[in-house]
């Protein structure tokens, strides 16, 4: 087609005839389905499992993911941002100049080549975007600059679950911006976040942007776009006034200090068979009562083990205290001590540490305090050898024991405790660690009120990177004085097949699929019911009618199939304007019903009219 | 955009700022760089290797390859090929049940997940579509079915060149058919075949359609799309007569056996010194004159010890024999030999096998004539025990080596040859093997006359798998009577990236590029030189009315560039209309060239139409 005729051609649109397409619906969900899109995208014949985690993609399914990238593509473009595309495959040696080569641990699929060279399935690809930027580029004239890439990615997940929203190979939109400063980046920051709203927007997704950790990434600010839901393996946190954070991202606000000069001096207790805090409290109350309120749970100081394991593979006992009326959080946790891991002590570890009286482990064996302590115990040891020195254990305290709180702790002995031991005159930590959960009602870090949590999936991720991958590969450019100077990045991902499986949790009902005009494999399901020759026709007709004016239409044209299992396959397929045609005929009607609303019967003669118009609106929003 | 308005809205044409398009011209040619269209596609910014084998995309390239998969997925659904899409990370377990797990070998990209579970990268998806089918389908009416992927695979090619011609990662279309009868088949495979021919038609692609081998595919008929390329890995022949084929798949006709009644008997005479064909020759017209005419090397039969190694690691010894005239072609024989893989017999063979005495090996120790042999000399061996048995050599003629036809090969004996040898009366072999090289002049099977050789770039291959693949993998459905009955299937493959590296060596001079308007990543160039303002903001004017009108538009604004540059890097990214904005616009005219031809000074007013006319014609072909 030349040029003047492709601009200005009426365009129609796909007509799909169920009787040759490519899909089976299934009446049972797949066994191994626990969420809503993953059980209805199988189900309806949009996507079918391949291997644990790694899915092939069936016509409707594809439809739907093109219309998605389609538009991350567009607002990509629209803000300047260039699209190239980079190899899955890779070598070993980028991922190793950053570290992350061991930093991702088993969550990378490693693999070698007929010569034994290591090579990787790519996760994300900072390093890859950075060298080509150094091999392309080398003065501040070049900049600013924005890359993406649409791209299959690989992820050896310890347990891929929900179909598509947590897979081992997945389709990404990865973006990254470069820049010679600060406001360069920021800049940049702004203009992805805009974008990624507009890109939501116009999917008919519903999001929320919470404040994040960037995780193994590096870097500075950082937010997630959140799909609210309760199946979502993300927990969130807002304030009514406005506050909303990624429940890892919660700054616990730190009260001030407290003064202690009227303090009694600690005191240690019996407190026989009183492992768990809440025998403590109990037996506090009982042989150690409080003048003016019963001792609660907060009043206790509760010190939790574990061990951190570094991608190196070194490993660290490492103690944690927390107010008693506060349970670690892992995912807390993990995102403070990231890239390590983080898993409970063993017996193993506490039979290497005497100096750990389980469930009376106070701070007196611990970080500062702790030095003095082993060296006594390893000196009474029976080798009567000079008492060689051994790091403590390290310590680390929740933002909230400030100086000047007491608290009642192990005293690391069997059966007693420490009452009235205040911090800052009687311990220290080696620092703080943002480990205790979160929990409704408590205050947002920016004084906006109490906090509510809620759960949502992760859709997209955008964040300041900083210099951090330009220093490790080398990324420099001229700046406007003829100095070398470092490039400074962003990081914008979203999960492309992951923001279809959030629109199938956020878009359905029981029946099936229920998806946005926007996205949904065609606009209007025309079904012919009946056995007449006639019905066939006109809605055969119809189908062309709809598809010349541009409409996108699935018909159902199945000979033998009843209207009620046609019914069924429709709602299962989730196409957002039902056209029935069939005993109506008769009398001149045809109905047309959305896919979750009420039908209304339309006379022949402006079916195509009505239905142009009903998929216009819909479009619109 | 409303239905509507989408249908009827212009469409504006792209248009790429060369100030801000993300890309870099080399002037000196990539070190690893054999063949043009890799230079020229790196030196113009297109592509940059990641890896052996394994490219990023720029900018330019992904427009080129955006549009070779657009008239791919265009022909594809045009003949009612449905497009799905499977993972490229794929478990073992059907591969293992085709063979084909072991089949690969080395080229293979083989790698574990974190359960020590294996996977492999699919280098092609017969037995995911296969399984596919089987999932959803289960009568013949589902029957006749095509469906479709573009999508990237991975080949660990033991010796990645040449670019994207021969790469580690590369995408494909891959299609199949699905067929109840061997009609159905032929018929899919009639329409995947002119499918193809509009395609590279379309794309502006010389190709040759040639017979080929189907190789470790399996299958029946086959036939090849080269495009011709003094480059091109594949050696094909043709005749005047219409004859093609791939020089693996050239069949030898075979001759009419001779009369040998009157044949003296065979008698083996001194040739001292003669372990080459040409001193045998030489020798036997010395020592043994022929009285009608002298001996020719093709009165030889050389006898030539190959080992063969299969998938599954066992290797077999064997000798072909062939007219002395001719060489053992390796493509050949090892197409012939598939999936094993052959190599030149080693010491330690020969060590081991004390009858082959090397420049003097007869059929007398070979295949039917072997056994005895091998048992006397086993019988005479110095230990006295009763002869064991041992399989002899497999022994395997060029199809030449007809009954009646009289030969001078190695007696088996140092120093001595046996003349007047019969076929058919003083040796037969275990059968006949196609490993001869074809030679210009060969007579094409098909008699339409003698063959000329050319070579090509492997563009397309499609084939009748057959049932291979139903049968291993059980894709039985109903047929009309209710009976379980086998699918036979078609496989029908494109190199996407390597029909992108065809078109770049088809189309290029020494300059650079020339695309054909169809697949170039802009219709249009427009360079300003000149350093007034007026020059620039008559270019950027330009720029947009072209772009209003649906060209797409390569605009070099860079302002501080030189012409001379300018027009080197747009003759070396190879857009096929050049518009030069510069001292002409004083006099009102702007000059226009085609990127191969002659300059034409067009008055200003009229260059937005005359430029349109232009890019229609080159789009029109």
């Amino acid at each position: 087609m030349s040029i003047v005729s492709a601009r200005t051609a009426a365009r129609r649109g796909d007509l799909l005839r169920l009787s040759s397409l490519f899909v089976r619906t299934l009446r049972e969900d797949p066994a191994d389905a626990e969420v809503a899109s993953h059980r209805l995208l199988v189900r309806a014949g949009y996507i079918r499992r391949a291997a644990p985690g790694v899915y092939s993609w069936l016509p409707l399914g594809l439809r739907v993911l093109a219309k998605v990238e389609a538009v991350v593509r567009e607002e990509m473009d629209a803000i300047g941002a260039q699209e190239v595309h980079f190899p899955a495959l890779l070598p070993r040696e980028p991922y190793e100049a950053t570290g992350r080569w061991s930093e991702y641990g088993p969550n990378l699929f490693r693999l070698q080549d007929r010569k034994q060279a290591d090579y990787l399935l790519a996760p994300t690809h900072e390093e890859m975007f950075t060298l080509l930027v150094k091999d392309l580029y080398s003065s501040y004239k070049d900049l600013p600059l924005a890359l993406y890439q649409v791209q299959t990615k690989y992820r050896d997940e310890a347990r891929p679950r929900a179909g598509l929203i947590r897979g081992r190979e997945f389709i990404m939109k990865d973006a990254y911006s470069f820049d010679i400063d600060d406001e360069g980046l920021a800049a940049a920051y702004e203009r992805q976040r805009g974008a990624y709203q507009r890109i939501f927007d116009r999917l008919g997704l519903d999001h929320v942007i919470v404040s994040a950790t960037s995780g193994a990434m590096g870097g500075s600010r950082s937010e997630e776009f959140l799909s609210p839901s309760p199946i979502g393996e993300d927990t969130f946190v807002r304030s009514a006034g406005g506050y909303a954070a990624n429940v890892e991202a919660v700054v616990t606000p730190v009260p001030a200090d407290l003064p202690y000069d009227d303090a009694p001096a600690a005191h240690v207790e019996d407190t026989p068979d009183t492992p768990t805090i809440a025998t403590l409290v109990e037996v506090a109350n009982a042989k150690h009562p409080r003048p003016d309120r019963p001792w609660t749970a907060a009043d206790t100081l509760k010190n939790v083990v574990l061990a951190a394991t570094r991608p190196d593979g070194t490993r660290e006992l490492l103690v944690v205290g927390v107010p008693g009326d506060r349970d670690v959080d892992v995912k807390r946790l993990e995102a403070a001590l990231a890239p390590a891991e983080a898993e409970p002590a063993t017996d193993a570890d506490f039979a290497a540490h005497p100096e750990l009286v389980k469930g009376y482990i106070g701070p007196g064996v611990l970080g500062p305090q702790g030095k003095q302590v082993l060296d006594e115990s390893v000196a009474a040891g029976p080798t009567g050898d000079a008492a060689p020195t051994r790091p403590a254990i390290r310590y680390l305290l929740d933002p909230r024991v400030v100086p000047g709180t007491r608290w009642i702790t192990g005293a690391n002995e069997q059966g007693r405790h420490v009452f009235d031991l205040v911090a800052g005159r009687d311990f220290t930590a080696d620092g703080t660690i943002e480990a205790a959960e979160v929990r409704v009602g408590d205050p947002a870090p920016d004084g906006s009120g109490p906090l509510e949590l809620a759960r949502g999936i992760e859709i997209g991720h955008i964040f300041q990177l900083g210099r951090k991958y330009a220093e490790a590969l080398g990324l420099n450019v001229l700046d406007p004085h003829g100095k070398q100077t470092t490039v400074t990045m962003g990081s914008y991902g979203i999960g492309v097949t992951r923001v279809l499986a959030a629109l199938a949790e956020a878009h359905h009902d029981d029946r099936g699929l229920a998806w946005p005009a926007q996205v949904a494999p065609a606009h209007v399901h025309v079904v012919a019911t009946g056995k007449g020759a006639e019905v066939f026709e006109a809605a055969a007709g119809l189908a062309e009618a709809l598809a010349d004016q541009g409409v996108e239409v699935l018909y159902d044209d199945r000979p033998k199939v009843s209207p009620g299992v046609k019914f069924k396959d429709a709602e299962l397929f989730g196409v957002p304007l039902l056209v029935v045609v069939g005993r109506g005929l008769a009398d001149g009607v045809v109905e047309v019903r959305p896919r979750s609303g009420e039908a209304v019967q339309v006379p022949v003669d402006d079916v195509v009219t009505t239905v142009v118009d009903r998929v216009e609106g819909l479009l619109a929003g």
